[in-house]
């Protein structure tokens, strides 16, 4: 067989591998006595929007209308309602000819790195990362360069730029990020715009801007700018996982700026790379469901609430992290300098954490903060305890 | 970008470009008016089932539960249910921790393909065959090696043996067939079993037998025999798209025998590939809906009574084609040497056939018959006038 697939098959990501082992853990000690903050899984209901429609569809449309294959890129309307909501929402022109409906983030990003890369193409992302991309960048044959976020997880803007060269294809943003919270600011994504812009005309091609976007409704400060008002040759790879909490449902979309260089060839290879991947369409029924819901979002509060109950219970038990203004982690300096370690000792007291090296950087730990409240305020104890471990936390 | 995508991007498939052309052109001078049979695009509605276990999930699942991540393979009950199934219906042997549920047979297929193949890997299939076969392979870095079927589309078992060497991966096989409609024998099935254990002996390695199933249950005489029951090192390539009338909504798995070598590796290969696609799991609402839809099907008697009325009036007008036995598909004879040619004198009277060219054979076309019963009955007279264009048909 393919040695490569095999491995990446035993080797669940870390992320998997403990969400695994909590469902397990689970069923032998009871649920209730878990504190599970490893896999980003959408701890707030869908908002009453999804089963409304859902059900209206299932009452008005056909059923072999509803669950047939629509157009590989998506049935017209749910691209058209795309387009105009971002044209709306963030005063940027789009065009439902540039939207192509997706299953999911990580189809996104696979289907964009395999249409704009070639072997060997290389990639820049800020780190930390989310781990996965570096499987989906070399299924494009691509790879990754990490450049350090700074020690506040900002962009480190000069190094970004001194990282692309001639085999640079895109730059890979995700903000609201993944693991640290961070949100990017409109004067660094203009500043990175300018960077890119300036690259572009040294190689004379197009070096591309990936904005992984997710988490973008999960934002407790200021909107993100919308990356299109920034920069050209933008791609946005978007999810309803998160706003929508379908995370299993699989779908969301990429869409090519109208602005962007060679735009239409860009999205022609976009659906040849769908096409490729053995993406036919995305799923039919949640096509719709999301465009009906577009602007909508699950109950956003409840994370907000969330993560002030548990950073502000970390900080006080003498844990270290930076503040995060969106998506739904805590990036938590780790009290010793081997995070796995420490997460091990966490493990111990059942707290679920991931420690930070598969996401391109050590000492640090990921803590999913999308769980029912509960389960953070009983986790407090455990956590105020595994600190308690440590005579000098920091050291 | 990659000129490899923009291109597969640009030449829609042949299918696909055809289906584009008909929505365009009912829009023009009206649905009724437009006879096509380019899509496999199931015309049955989906079974109550379908409906009534989405309602009930809705109104019992708590939406957070019901809409999210699952194990990247599928929910651990849905798998056991497809097992269990297998198991009971086939009389196989099955294990739930070797299946792997997907989003579709596509899915399924690039999932197997680059689980299993090295580059420069060989497949060998059947011709003629499922056009995208090729490009799932090429994913894979694999090649297709196609072996011709007999005139009466019966696979070739001699040249199939003949054209398994050093580099054959894997056979594929499409029973019931697209676009043949052809359900292969048990004898036959035993017969290839029996060829790929002993080149499997031969070389030391296991020669896969991949068989893609999506028709399974669309069959009009003796079920097929399971493709478990007659060779140990196989992989189920299964999708609902058909029997559920589900295609848009991308469901279906992939089961390893338990009898094949390495079982538990090629299941991680498989879990690997997945992952590395950028498949997170199947998408969550649909794997409940299918594991509770389990040997249901929509009704396939209006695929037996569309494929009657058709078959009969083709061959009473004068068209040759061989009877399909499952499938929704008849596979006619051009009466011109060229069968683009037919199909672009078929086109001119609204009647949307796909040539079999990009099938791996010459002078066929695709008449997919899974549409309302009217649209054959209307379709008639352009047939019968089409052939009619030929002085002397089939010289």
């Amino acid at each position: 067989m393919n040695p490569e697939m095999k491995q990446l098959g035993e080797e669940r990501s870390a992320i998997r591998e403990l969400f695994e082992y909590g469902n397990a853990r689970k069923g032998e000690i009871g649920a209730e006595n878990v504190f599970d903050f490893s896999l980003g899984n959408p701890s707030v209901p869908a908002p009453a929007c999804v089963r409304e429609e859902i059900s209206r569809l299932l009452r008005e449309v056909p059923a072999e209308r509803l669950h047939g294959y629509t157009s590989a890129a998506g049935d017209p309307a749910v691209r058209e309602a795309v387009a105009s909501y971002i044209g709306t929402q963030f005063g940027v022109p789009m065009s439902a000819s540039l939207v192509y409906m997706t299953c999911g983030a990580a189809a996104s990003l696979t289907v964009s790195m395999k249409a704009l890369c070639r072997a060997g193409d290389e990639i820049v992302v800020p780190a930390p990362y989310f781990p996965e991309y570096e499987i989906f960048a070399r299924n494009a044959g691509a790879v990754l360069v990490p450049v350090p976020t700074d020690a506040s997880f900002r962009p480190d803007l000069p190094a970004i730029a001194a990282a692309i060269g001639k085999r640079t294809r895109a730059v890979l943003v995700n903000s609201p990020n993944n693991p640290t919270g961070a949100v990017y600011t409109e004067a660094e994504m203009r500043a990175l715009g300018e960077i890119l812009r300036e690259k572009s005309r040294e190689s004379g091609e197009p070096v591309y801007l990936f904005a992984d976007e997710p988490y973008r409704e999960l934002c407790y400060g200021a909107p993100p700018v919308h990356p299109m008002a920034v920069y050209e040759n933008t791609l946005v790879l978007y999810s309803f996982s998160k706003s929508l909490s379908l995370a299993g449902e699989r779908i969301g979309y990429i869409a090519v700026s109208p602005r962007c260089a060679g735009a239409e060839d860009v999205f022609s290879a976009v659906c040849g790379a769908g096409r490729s991947l053995g993406f036919v369409c995305a799923p039919a029924l949640f096509q719709r469901v999301a465009a009906a819901c577009l602007g909508k979002s699950a109950d956003v509060g409840e994370y907000r609430a969330n993560r002030d109950l548990l950073a502000n219970a970390l900080r006080a038990a003498g844990y270290r992290l930076i503040e995060p203004e969106g998506a739904f982690y805590l990036f938590v300096q780790s009290p010793e300098r081997d995070a796995s370690a420490f997460c091990e000792r966490a493990k111990r007291r059942e707290l679920l954490l991931v420690p930070s090296d598969s996401f391109g950087v050590g000492g640090y730990v990921r803590i999913s903060y999308c769980v029912p409240r509960s389960v953070i305020e009983r986790s407090l104890p455990a956590f105020r305890a595994l600190i308690a471990e440590y005579p000098t936390p920091y050291a």
